[in-house]
């Protein structure tokens, strides 16, 4: 459930000097995983019925408990098999992925409706490769070639900045931010959400109405914990710098390298972690 | 973005007794938005393209963020208008509710593909009303009826329990995690995930396997916020009492409330405060 990435530590010293050094860290694993469900006959193939990014493990569990929340199921007899599909999902090495839980409904379940079933979209593969060559394909601009660069200090403040400016968490303690900044640390704009990833549409959706769209130069600060879909997000936007206050995961770093973009994390106000792209950051 | 509703607060004195204070508390607004898609024709009639869980506020920008994330837009002549469909959600009272947001593409966008579109699941309505009706047709058991009580001690012991059982937090400080309680602090099953409903899902799916549902007289402590959808998920596994190491939305409330779910938030070791349900709780 966990995996080893090089990282860049960056702190603030006594004397106010920033200081790097490189250590490797574990990173929470997360990897789509495709839900396939089949009745009836036993030469019937399964079809997809949708893809959740989670951490590996317990897999059967997650499908199961997915399909009750969602009505499709409601007791153990309604489930003939759970399992995973060694041949379903292979990796660019030729190795299963264990990324495809297949269900066999006993034939008294009502087929789902239509209604139910989550599309896989178009950024989820059934391995962390697929996924994020899918993004890849569909990047506004080469995020990598990016010019800016990004005093230590200046990357430090940010998460002040935003919550300074998050209104609704002053009173509720409640909500997710997302804010946009220049290099230098001011805020061009800053949006609450229940949702992180709804944060982050809205800061992006009002850069598409600016016109400021890609968001080349400009850093892109979240209030949680750094997903897959958080980096693709930004991707999509143009954004070369991701920071956030909590932890990344794996295939976020995995995407943020592979597009050429600048991901941070645990950013406090005397240091944070650069997992990716620490070649925009000045000492 | 906040709405006000009734709290229970309870905190353990210096001598170790728990006392309870009714105030109100100010919580984060979460509702259903729509986001629609027309094309073409002026008298064409848009259609449904995904339905999110968000606070109110910058619809507009969502919408258009969440759809360049997806790749079906990718600049601003792309969108011809987006705005607020006044007359397409009406809360019970017959007021617009303004939770559907209608994007009309531009001629020249495709149309996206089948395969992007997120089909509505039950539980979301587009007012909070109606998704809170389709949790109650759907859930396992009358979780209202359940006569399980639980000790302020108790309640404000879980986190602890919850993090001591968390192997993966340890390591990475990435993960989110949902365990299953006696009311005497007994864990039954902890599970971890990137995805905090994922974790919930694999908690539900190991009690499904383990032929233990409905989760009468338990309790599923949560380690992050308290959604719609958390509360949702509790409720189709018949559990009567979810507890938070954060904050309640204002739907989850509300959907806790309806279905007779004891909802406990900011649960920390001296204290918690009770959303709904506070007759369970004993001092």
């Amino acid at each position: 459930m966990t995996s080893r990435r090089p990282v860049a530590r960056m702190r603030r010293g006594s004397d106010g000097t920033w200081s790097g050094s490189e250590r490797a860290d574990s990173l929470a694993v997360e990897e789509p995983l495709e839900i396939r469900l089949l009745r009836g006959s036993p030469d019937e193939v399964s079809e997809p019925f949708t893809v959740t990014m989670r951490t590996p493990g317990h897999d059967v569990e997650l499908a199961l408990g997915f399909l009750l929340a969602d009505g499709v199921i409601g007791r153990p007899k309604d489930v003939v098999t759970a399992r995973h599909c060694p041949d379903a999902a292979i990796d660019p090495e030729g190795n299963p992925t264990h990324n495809v839980v297949e269900v066999r409904l006993a034939e008294h379940v009502p087929a789902p409706s239509r209604a139910l079933i989550r599309a896989v979209t178009s950024a989820c593969g059934v391995c962390g490769t697929e996924s994020i060559d899918a993004v890849r394909e569909r990047s506004l601009t080469d995020v990598a070639a990016d010019p800016v660069t990004l005093d230590a200090g200046a990357v430090a403040a940010l998460p002040d900045r935003l919550r300074e400016a998050q209104r609704t968490f002053a009173r509720t303690g409640g909500v997710h931010a997302a804010g946009l900044f220049t290099p230098t640390g001011d805020a061009l704009c800053v949006r609450e959400d229940v949702g992180r990833h709804n944060a982050v549409d809205k800061v992006v959706g009002w850069a598409l109405q600016q016109e400021r769209l890609p968001l080349a130069g400009l850093v892109l600060q979240v209030s949680g914990r750094a997903s897959f879909e958080l980096v693709q997000k930004a991707a999509a936007a143009g954004c070369p710098v991701l920071a956030a206050v909590s932890a990344p995961s794996s295939l976020a770093v995995d995407l943020a390298e592979q597009v050429g973009m600048t991901l941070i994390g645990f950013s406090r106000g005397d240091g944070f972690n650069v997992y990716a792209g620490w070649g925009r950051i000045r000492r």
